[in-house]
Order: C-alpha cells, then structure tokens, then sequence
C-alpha cells in the first residue's frame, strides 16, 4: 500500500499530464515517447523474399482484371510484413519495392513526382521507357533511372508481356511530408526531345565523356545502364579484388561525379561466382535485392532465404547477412538498391563483419 | 442492376486481392496504396504557436514532478496536433521540438544517439552542455549543436531554472529506421578533454581558421554559436540586402565548408526591423521558429499567429508564410531550424514567391 | 636643351636607381619590369608543325646513335621556335612534347619526377609501359597516363620500333622550380603488382565502377584509355550534339570524378567528320594536336597548317584556330592535351567565339 | 686516340644534331635538356631580407622622383639575387613582392589583370583600395585582397606616407603567358557599387553567412581581413594546439568554403610567443614573410636572418627553416603568403620535418 504522500505525488502526476496534453506538450519521459530514442533500430522491418513463382502468375493475372487506363501502372506492391502491421508500406522503411506489366500496345501515361524511382527489367522485350525526352528500350536485366521530378511513361510495341521491378523511395518523401504529382500536360506521351538511347550513348566508355556535355542535377545523367555492359564488367573483374560480403562488386554509379546514381537510392550488381559463400556484415542501411540470374541463399540473421531468378529479397537494416551461391559451375548475379547514400549523407552510416 | 459478366469480374478481383494479401502483394491501384503518390505534400502537420506564458509554468512545474535521474532529459515535447492524430510525433513531419529544464546542481547524464540535435537557449545562467569533450556555456539565445553521435550532458552550476529549446531530427531518423542510443561508459558525465569553449575559440572571425585543424565529420566543428556574435552579425548587415521573405537573415554555417550547420538540420537567425512586413512565400521545408527578443505575427496560410519572446512556432511545409515585427521602434530576433538541407540534397527542395 | 633642374632630377633619379639595385630592389615602373603586366599574352610561343615525315626519320636514326642506358629515354623533343629563342623549352610555354622510340629487347629504366606525363601510342606493338605496378601494353591511339611521381619504366617485347609522344608539363613545374627526380630502388623495371591491365579492367563501361575501390590520388586512376574504346565512343556520339569548333569532341577524364585526368593536363579526342569545317575561336589554354588518323588543316591565325597522320602541332594560347577535315569521304581524328585544368583552377581560363 | 668507328660515330651524331635543330627537334639527352628533370629543385632563388630600414628611404624618396601619373604605381620591387641573375624577377620563383606608396591626395589608377595581387598594410591611414565596387579603408596590418581579374584602384584621403606590401603571382601567370590587364573604361576610378567595408560587414563571425548571398568565384568573397580581427584570433588560439614549426598559426580563408583566399595564393598569419623557437622543416612551397610586429630570427639552411618589424623575407621552397623570437616578453607576428595552394592542387605538395 502506497503512502498518502505518493497518492498525492500520483494525482499530482496525472493533473500535470493531463494539462499537457491540452496545450500539444508530451513529457518526452512518458512511455510512448520513450521509443523515439530506441537503443537501436526498431526493426520495423522483416526480411522477406517474395517469389517469383508466386508473384508472376498474380501480375499476369491483372491483365484481365485492371488496365492501365484504370489504375495509371498495373503495379503490384511487395509489402514488408512487419510494415503492413505497422500500418505502413515498402519493402524496406525507406523503399518500396513493385513488380509492374505492361502488355503490348498499352501505354503507362506520363507523370512526374518527387519519389525517385528505378527499374530493373524482368522479362519481355520491344517495351520502352521514356524519361526527360529520351527513349530507353527495355531488356531484362536492364537498370533504367527515373530520378525525382523526371516525366516517365512507358508503351510496350513488342509482344507479350513486360515485367520490371520499381524501386522507389516513397517511405522517405511520404515521411518528410514532400510528395508532390503531376500527369504530363496534354498528352498521354511525352514529347521524344532525343535520340533513342541518348544517354547510353553519351556515356559509353568509362573515362570518356562528350566535352560540351552540361549537366547540374544531382543524379546520374545516365538513364539506361544495359544489362549487357553490366554482365561484361563483372566478368571483367579481378578475382583478387572480390569483397568479402559480396563477391565481385559494382556500383551504379553517375559517370560525371562518381556518386551514386540518386542521392535517396544507390544501386549495385553483384556476381557470386560458383560455390562462393561470402562472409557474413551488418549495415543500416536497407536494401532489396532481385535475382538476375541464378539460384543460390541469403542468411539473414540465421535464417536461410533460398533463391532462384525472379525473386525479390528484402533485408532491413542492421540484419547481419551472407550470400551464397548454390551452384558450383555457374554464376549467380544479383542486383540490389538501397538506401545507403542517404546514411552516407546523414553521417550515420555504420557497418560491422562478422567472424 | 450489374451483368452477370461485371458480377463474375468483380468475383475475381476480390478473389484475386485476397490471395494477394497472403502473399505480402498489395494492388498499388487499391485506394490505401494510392495515396502514396498524393499529388502534393500530405498536410501531414498544422501551424501551431506554443506560447511561453503556457510553456513555461509547464516546465517548472517538473521540477518537483520528476528527477533527472528518473527520466534520462527533464524535457517537455512540443507536439503537432496533426500528427498527434496521425500517432506521430514531433513539431513537424521531420524535426522534433521540445523545452528541456536542468536545476542547480544537477546532471542529465551523458549519453549520444543517431539522431542530431540543437539546443537554443531560452532562460538562465551557470549552466553548460558538454559535447564530445568540450564544455559550452550557456546563455540565452545561443545555439549549440550535438551532431548525430557525439556524447553529450548538461550541468547547472549557477542558480535558478535553466531552459532551453531541444531541437531533433528524429522522425527523420526513426521513419529511416536507424535510431541508436549509448550512454557514455561508466560515468554520469564525459571527460572534459578540450578547454572550455574551446570550438568557440578556435572559430571566431570569419575566414581565419587554425592552420593545423583537421576535421573530417559532416557537421560544423563549432559546438557553440554565442548569441552576442549572432546579435552584432545582424546588426551590422547591409539594409539593402535585406531578403523579401526573412528581412535580414542569416545562415549559421559549418566555418570551414559554408555548408548547413549539419547534413538534417539547418539553421538561422534573422532581424525583422520595426515595422517590417515580408512577402510571403512557401517551400516544402518545415521549420520550427524561437521568438528570441520582441514580439510580431507570423501570417501561414491567411491565419495570424502573433508571438513574443519565448514562443514557439511550427510551421509546416509548402504553407504560405509572411512574418511580421509588431513593433515600430523595436527589432524582433528569430531563430529557426528547418529540414532544408536534406531536401536540397535530395534535389527535392522547391520554393515560390508569393505577390 | 634640358633645364638645369631637369638634369639634377635626371641624376638624382639615376642615383636612386644604382641604389636601388645594390639592395636587390626595382622600380615596377622601369622597363624591364613593364613588360610584366603586358596588356595581353606574350605571344611567348608560335604556333607550329612537326611533319611525321621528318620526326619519324630522325627518332629512327638514334637507333644506331644512342641507347636507353646512355640517355635514360631515347626521346625527341620538338620544340617551339619562339620559345628557343628566349632560351626555353616545350612545344608551348606550359607542355612538352617528344617523340620517344624503344626497339624490341630494350628497357626504358624505371623512374619517377613531379612532372606529370603522358603518351599517345604513335606506332608499334608488343611493347608495354608500367605504372605504378600496372603494365599497360600499348597500341596505336592509346592515351597512358603516367601521373606527378608515379614510378614507370617501358620494355619492347615484340618486333620492330615503338615509338609514342610523350607531353609533360615540365615547363608548368620548372616554372615553380619543384622538379624532384629519382630512379625506382634497385632495379631497373619496377615490381609489377596488379594484374596485366588492372586499370583498364576495373574501369570499362561508363557508370560502373567496383565498389570497394578506394582511391584518394587527384588524378584519374584508369591508367590506359585504348583507342579501341575511343573510337567506339567517338563513333557512338550524336551528330546534332558536334560542337561547333571541334565538331565531335570527347574529353578523357577521371572515371570516379569526371574530373581532367591530372590537374596540370586535360586531354581530348575528336573526329571530325569528313568535309567538316569548324568555327574559328580562341582560348588562353595551349594544347599540342597528335594527328591519330586521316588529313586536313587547322587555320591558326590566318595560316593554315596541313596535317596528316602522325603529324604534331602546337597551338599557343590567345590564338584563333579553326580545324578542317580535307576529306569529304573519311573520318580525321586528332588527340590533343593543353594546360586548360590549370587555367580553369587559377580561374583565369577564357574563350571567345569567331564569327 | 679514337677508333675510325668511333670517330665515324661522332660525326653521324654531330650530322644527325644539326639536322635536329633545323627541324626544331631537341634530343632530350643533350646536356641543355637534362636541366629540365632536375634530381630535385633548381635552388632558382636564395632565402633573402629585405630590411625596412633600407627599403622605407627609398621608397620615400620616390615622392619626389615619379608621380602616380607616370608610373602606373608607384611600387618597388624586392628581386631575389639569385632570379635576377637568371634575368627573371619575383622574391620566389612564383611570387612578386613589391612595396608601394601612394601620398594625400593621390590616386592609382583602376585597372585590372589575370595576376591575383594582394595587400599587407605597412604604415599609413586614411587611405583605401577599392576592390570590385567596395571601398576597403586600410590600416597596419590589414590583408586586402584583389584577385585576379578584379578592378582595383587606390586613393589617399588622409595624412603622411601610405605603405603597403603587395603580393602577386606574376611570375607563375607570365611562365603560363596569360598576362592580360586593362584599364577601367573612362575613369580614374571605379564606381563604388557597395556600401563601404561591404564584405568585411558580410563576414565578421566564424560561421555566420548572409542566408541569400551567393557567389560562384573561386576566390574569397571577403576582401578586407582587418588586423584587429587577426590579432584578437591569434591571442585567442588554444596553446596547446601551437604547431611545431610555426607556433601559432591562422591561415586566412574563404569564409565560404575554407578553401585558400585564392587558387594560386595562400596566406597565414602566426604569432611566435616570448622566447619560442621552433622546430625545423621544409617544403617545396615558397613564402614571403611580412614581420608585422617584434623581433626575431628565421633560420634559413643554418643561416641566421634578424628580423625586426617592417622587414620582408622571402623563402624559397625546399629549404630547411625555423623561427625564434627574439624576445622574452613579447610576442612576435607574421603574415606570410605562399604558393601552397598552387602545389596542393597539382598534388606534388611535400614537406619534411626536421630533428
């Protein structure tokens, strides 16, 4: 039983509490403000691997169900589970991750808004994307840029069916309150202002850029990074330069400055060659991974997701983590985003191996 | 009366959207997910002025409610009603706000976190923040920075209450998922390493710095911004370069890089003249405003919120927004922090005049 | 006649002068000292020709007369008429050129100096230049750079003469007299410690670079731009997007930075198309031409200069040129470098554009 | 006595160099070219002091033996001995230093040029420079600066002898022949476009900006750094943060960037207090000293140079050098400036340290 002098202290407590929240004040020692300042990541997210066995029979099926006219992309969303609980969406806190279609004669009109966006090819051939007046067609295992405030819409004259992955930051801009949209005027397509593949030709060969060339925005100038000369330059790779967590390397990168292709999402490629298992780290920042080509697991803190091309893999921050190739004769090739260059940017990016 | 056709297709909708559910997919065209390409910032927070004449007696009456030791910071947060509904928190969408009090004698012990802070001095003397080894003294109207990770705690060695404005990027850090928190090992506070006010002497005119001084971290190396440098900074301006929107305003910056104060938060100060009514303007930055002397009206989307010394204004992004000195003999002084920086580095920051 | 008080002015003033020079002092105002803060450039250098014609006979002549030990590089310099005639050195006042030959069996002895260097492949093969542990074979067209003390040594292992042109920027270094010089310890040939063409492996396509590549140097760490890939880009470029002196026109740069590739010497590729003629325009910046294939003319100041393969040409600053490609059937390409870095940095780089 | 063969071989070799010569081509190996890859600097100046006691009567005498009018200004140079013998000019192979005067009632002409210039003010009052609009009022100790390409103009309104010490990068702008200079068009003077001391106005406090200034120059947008200002900085400096060769030490800086005031021009203020002596070093940048106040000794190479206050010394790169000041209670001040920022940006910067 409690003395008169702590009743008292409690009452007070509760008269001072509730006048606060009249006036908007939150004592920051309450308990709901108490996990503001958590003494690490709140792991609001889980890993997750969404597979393509699954998910490619559900995007076909919207050919029938929805049209692009309808819904503006026939995008199906991959929710992080701990998210969805959270009320929130994305597959990680700061990146969404969707698988989009595109059938033949459709168009996906034009917009613009302040999320980035990428997109990773899948399957299909003869589909295109325009972005800023330039178009890009599409090949699997293609990586094309739709950086904030760019117009981008897509139009499939090829046969079959196009799917891609989108990445874009949209739990970021939502949770900094800076979402802005816009269709294009007038029209459903943009106005082509360059030659097919403008940039891909521009910036070809590392080291050799057109002199005249002017550029001030704060993303790569290269919109289309072609599967082809990806896969090259991994096979290129000196053996003995291969990293520990992720085997032989490459980063997207902008071609003017060397800095990650947009400055809310970096993107990587990465070749684990037959048998390789690489060591296990942990980093905060968050990344999706999509299987290009190959089988092979990730454990993530212990647990194994096995993989083959097609999947989509998510990993929260601060997850340790370790690649492996299942195969001993072939390559597996893996292509992630993350949020990385806004850690970097913050000063908090932080890393750790494991043994 | 639908179709029997329109009957069947809805029928295959609904069953489609369940299966995707349990797959962790979500339809981007369902109407929770479309609005996350809204077309334009959420209004995701109002405009709101706490007033110091409630503030204060608030946080005085603390001082017999609780302890330091009980909870970690004796600190009052100041909570948007928007987001309070939204169950978020902060002053804004990106930065936290709140008052924090220390008494004669006490200690509110030496930790560090990922999320950067500021504090402005509101109200006392004899007391000092120290911050990463170097002791800072307190006095009204001074800025001093804790950048994300470095140790920080408070001692009041003179008399009377000490407060001051706690400025936070944490929903920033918490909607990113990388909060960390340590507390400084084995001791309430941290060594002092560096001579008093040390930053603030090695930093004093513009465009002088030690020759031998190396820094490598994203934020300023200056801890403490006294509030007489601030104040004859202001005085001294050119009257002709007074700015439409913010009369005679200044950026407090890294000395060594003329970069924001630190990569989340920037920061400013500014002098309304008497009588002076700025042009209005909006910009998708947040801000939160301390009435430092003097007193006026901020107008934010037609409504006036008028506010003297002590006061603390949010206000949202993307809202219209004019200040005005209420005074036609008196300057009034303001101080600000706002996310600018980081949506300038995202290329996302976009601003209008208004007529 | 002179007033008296004229001639004891004179005296005096000669006096004063004699003075003057026994304490190391002189009037800015005497003539000697006029002439430096001349109302425009010197016109220091002329602008000249170097026919492969002449060049190639004579550097094979020194087979017979020298070796690689007697003189530590079998090299030709070409020098500028005017800058001889003051008693300097270099094609023009900042850059060298020469021509340097190695037969088949020889070393060129591994050293390394402040002057930067680099060499375009003139004619050969089977021959390589180490860099900093990296041996780049060479062929025609090639660009090696061999940056401010970086340790390089040649060897010919295959048939016949190779022979390059070399630019240096020892006029640049000489000029602020830090010329520092010393043979690799030990051997003769530098220890090779990264693969065959390490460099030119890790930077290939535009946008990619390995992702734990670490590099701090401010200079471009791809060390063989192949002419290969030169071409390829040069061919690739959008004929709308010529620029008007220099038709199509490509800058060698940093791949990490988009930076020059060395501070003191940009470097440059250019096709011009078949019948094109160019603009006229000047520059303060010099350059050296090396006629990689086809023939035509650069008009420097109302003097046309026809070239033809292997041919050299310097251009001093402040000289209005224009090029022309004397073929209406085939490609002319030139590979240049000039001290345009250095300019841009002092700020003090201009152009102007001919009618 | 020689063989046939070898006398054969001479003469081929003799044949073979006069041919050279008529086609301007030069074997690098012939003893004039070896000079041009020195085993280390060319020592192309001495160390040297110039003693104000000597230097002030002969500017003084000036007065009476040329006028403004006649001369351009009038300035005296201090020539390094040992460049004069090699017919060039500068007190460093890189910098000019001059002292100049200007009487009551005169002005120096506007006019401007690619050299940067720079002021110290050695004695006088009530005289200024106008630098780009901006009157800049100068006193003792004062650093102005007049970049390259801005229009400066000087007037005396005040009484006595106004001296100065000017600082230029002549001889490196002359070695790159890019010496342009023009008068300002119609006018003995500039038009003063800005309130008087603007810049010192805009820059007072280590970190404190204008919010809406901007500036693209890649120069210091301060020009005036007054004494007070620098004293009060150096008396300020945490002595345990001395350096080891030069006690305490200020470099003066853009206030914008921290990068040096200007791209070819760093300069440095130092305070040796009562009795130090410092430790040895060299480096290849040159310097010229300007003893503001005290009295001391530079040790230059095992030579002694007393200095006392007026007196200019000029360093040249590569040479071992420390300093004492010679008093026990008094502190001693230099300002220095130096081509540091010339050889940082080409990356062959180097220094050593002594024992």
């Amino acid at each position: 039983m409690s003395s008169p002098g702590a009743e008292d202290q409690r009452k007070a407590q509760a008269d001072f509490y509730a006048g606060l929240e009249q006036l908007y004040l939150l004592p920051n020692w309450a308990r709901e403000a108490e996990s503001q300042v958590a003494h690490g990541p709140h792991a609001a997210a889980v890993p997750w691997l969404w597979k393509w066995s699954e998910v490619r029979p559900n995007i076909l099926r919207t050919v029938s169900l929805v049209t692009p006219e309808d819904v503006e992309r026939r995008a199906i969303g991959l929710i992080n589970p701990r998210l969805r609980e959270l009320g929130r969406r994305g597959a990680t806190p700061t990146l969404t991750a969707a698988v989009q279609l595109i059938m033949p004669g459709e168009v996906a009109v034009s917009h613009h808004h302040t999320p980035a966006a990428l997109r990773v090819i899948m399957e299909g051939k003869g589909a295109y994307t325009a972005v800023d007046g330039e178009r890009c067609w599409m090949e699997p295992g293609d990586l094309i840029l739709t950086p904030a405030w760019t117009f981008h819409d897509h139009k499939h004259e090829g046969e079959g069916p196009m799917i891609w992955l989108d990445g874009l930051d949209v739990p970021l801009i939502r949770s900094i309150d800076s979402n802005f949209f816009e269709r294009y005027p007038g029209q459903r397509q943009q106005a082509l202002t360059q030659p097919d593949g403008a940039s891909t030709r521009r910036f070809a060969s590392a080291g050799l850029r057109p002199a005249a060339f002017k550029w001030d925005k704060p993303y790569s100038p290269l919109t289309r990074y072609p599967w082809e000369r990806t896969e090259q330059a991994l096979q290129a790779m000196i053996e003995k330069e291969a990293t520990p967590f992720d085997d032989l390397y490459l980063e997207y990168v902008n071609p003017l400055t060397g800095a990650a292709v947009m400055p809310s999402m970096g993107c990587y490629a990465q070749r684990l060659r037959p048998g390789v298992q690489t060591r296990s780290h942990r980093h905060n920042a968050s990344a999706v991974y999509y299987v290009c080509r190959g089988s092979g697991y990730t454990t993530i803190e212990g647990k194994r997701f096995e993989w083959c091309q097609g999947d989509v893999l998510a990993l929260p921050g601060w997850h340790w983590h370790a690649h492996a190739n299942g195969s001993t004769t072939e390559d597996a090739y893996l292509i992630s985003f993350t949020d990385e260059p806004l850690l970097k940017y913050l000063g908090i990016f932080r890393e750790q191996s494991g043994e």
